[in-house]
């Protein structure tokens, strides 16, 4: 397992201390106890995309870390080359029945609440292309890294689809990259390539492919060097505002996905989606 | 008439689709039904000031374009040299009755009401000036192309006449430049250049004055390529706030703007730029 | 005395307007009547930090120059080199009764009511070092004027310490430098060198520390030329909410402070960083 986090650039081949991973089926994840910083690694092929069973792992996942006192940070990642994650799993929302997307959508709800409400220093080290529900996950961590690859890209392209992106991921986004880019991007649907992301704020750093281990690891080492408790809070005052809305209107906001994912005229369009992407492969 | 919005670029002399255009005073309007774009332009000379007269053919123009379903998307610019729109008209301000105020004030609200919340596309193309409420018009559409003269300026002036930008100006300006830029620029009247404006992010492109049909049509091209009821409902969600706020307010705002402007005070810095005015020509 | 404001740049030694001094123990003030503009200096060495001395002596003298229709400007700056000011002072928050920990955090509020509520156009001529507190009075002037030198560093650095940042110095510096810029910088607790400070927006001009008078009073003469009424009224618009917040919970925000200030981890913190001051003198 590589080690991540506080490894001292000129040994790479350092010996690593007692890890522990939990076998999962879609995510692995690894937490190296003697620095306090677990990885997180997408491993579920092709596209690592945001299934039931994938949310499911995420947030159980998720929340044994945020419940060990040894864990202080977690890296998020892909194992997958060229893609972070392509977000949410589109053939949970075609086709099924409406308790089928009420679990859906309270499975999404759920990873952002405890993702972008997190305790622990999260970073995003993003070495692949992240639409959509990917990269709704990037912009809930505290800090986003991204392969400089022009190739890779990342935005809310929900509205490409037809679909319109929920409000807290509105929310989101606007936190980091201002109200006008975000009502531009959201409606153009725009996927941003990695220097037009770094440009616009989407990400925080563009590194080489090479260089990510090395530089997620120093930004957690100074994340890390804050104490936890202030840290904490003030993240809690600067997000807030913003999970408390879906808190508090929850139950709607599922409704509400119900009632637009029900139409024949999104099932159909991301029928016609689907048809395009297994023409693809 | 000229053909905005999805002519080709190699061939400007492309034979016309039918058009439809209907007549009017102060606002010449043509739909190109083939591609869906409406293009308004201001003719009120000698400035293009928004009298209660082009206040209320904006609205029914606007209304006309919006109810057809034909129109997709509507282009804003000006058929006068060097100045886009020079702004609320101060003689609908000076000296008239109450009863009159208040007219005038619902029309202005009306106005912004249905640019700001159009479910059209709409972009400014900024070919002049464009003080005080003829850089609302700008802010209100959901892109804004400017000529990039550095003569052309375009701003929030009103401090400069010692009159305070109406509140839902200034959350749209704000939506816009953020909070800083915005309540430096307001508080010190600024009149953007081009070249600043674009700088600030009020405009979002510059172009050469031969080059702005050209690319205010490839810009339209790009925003009418996304499907059309994603694309609103997701501007909804990004103004409805704003939006809400001065329909709650609404009467409120009238009597604010009708005890402001009645003040002696006021109206006679009105009547010394007034006169001001008359001495330049 | 030194001649801010209006001072004409070809003449550094220009005879100055009869000025009104009121002597203080801890801040010059010095009103120069023929162009309205007051000085307010800090003078409390070591280093300037705001003591409940400092900082009532700060509140009556910027409700004396508020009171008084001569002044319409205010230039804050340090009569001590290298330090604008070092922020709180931590002997007040150190072993001391609750009571006094009410009464100097109601003073601390009262400092940011008055100055970022001020009707006067307040600029601040940042000529040294300008952590938490320091940096509160910086973000709450209209204007920031920073000496470019890079070992010169401004920011809310409260999570360094173990502490945080209250909720209205948050909203304070989100409204200058946004959301995302905010969350990261409070959560590290980041000193920002002059040369980043400016990048990130949070000061508005980097100036040679010999330019600096003169920089500041350009920048005065500029604001003070918009009629005083309009870019009151323009100020509280942008400003009331953030202000109102305060009003609003302040009772609640000293019991805040009282509960937090007063656990025993803290106080050890606190002691731990003033023995390391200590030892670094």
């Amino acid at each position: 397992p590589m080690a991540w986090g506080t490894a001292p650039r000129q040994s790479p081949a350092l010996p690593l201390a007692p890890c522990r991973a939990f076998s999962n089926n879609k995510i692995m994840v690894e937490l190296d106890e003697s620095s306090g910083i677990a990885m997180m690694k997408f491993k579920s092929p092709p596209v690592n995309s945001l299934s039931l069973d994938f949310l499911t792992e995420f947030c159980i996942s998720l929340e044994k870390l945020e419940n060990n006192r040894a864990c202080r940070g977690v890296i998020i990642t892909s194992a997958i080359p060229k893609i972070f994650s392509s977000g949410l799993d589109i053939t949970e929302m075609c086709g099924k029945s409406t308790e089928h997307y009420a679990e859906f959508w309270r499975a999404v709800q759920e990873m952002w609440l405890r993702l972008y409400g997190s305790n622990m220093v999260t970073v995003a080290a993003v070495n692949g292309s992240s639409p959509a529900g990917g990269c709704l996950i990037a912009l809930s961590c505290d800090y986003r890294i991204m392969v400089e690859n022009p190739k890779f890209s990342i935005g809310l392209n929900e509205a490409q689809l037809g679909i319109v992106a929920p409000f807290w991921f509105k929310d989101t986004f606007v936190n980091i990259v201002g109200h006008r880019v975000a009502e531009r991007s959201l409606q153009l649907g725009s996927l941003h390539p990695a220097p037009e992301a770094h440009r616009l704020g989407l990400v925080d750093e563009l590194v080489p492919e090479e260089k990510l281990q090395e530089k997620t690891g120093a930004v957690m080492a100074q994340w890390l060097a804050l104490p936890d408790h202030a840290r904490q809070l003030t993240k809690s005052m600067m997000r807030k505002v913003v999970l408390d809305r879906l808190v508090a209107h929850r139950e709607e906001d599922i409704q509400n996905f119900i009632s637009f994912i029900s139409k024949e005229s999104i099932q159909k369009s991301l029928r016609m989606y689907m048809e395009m992407l297994k023409k693809k492969k």
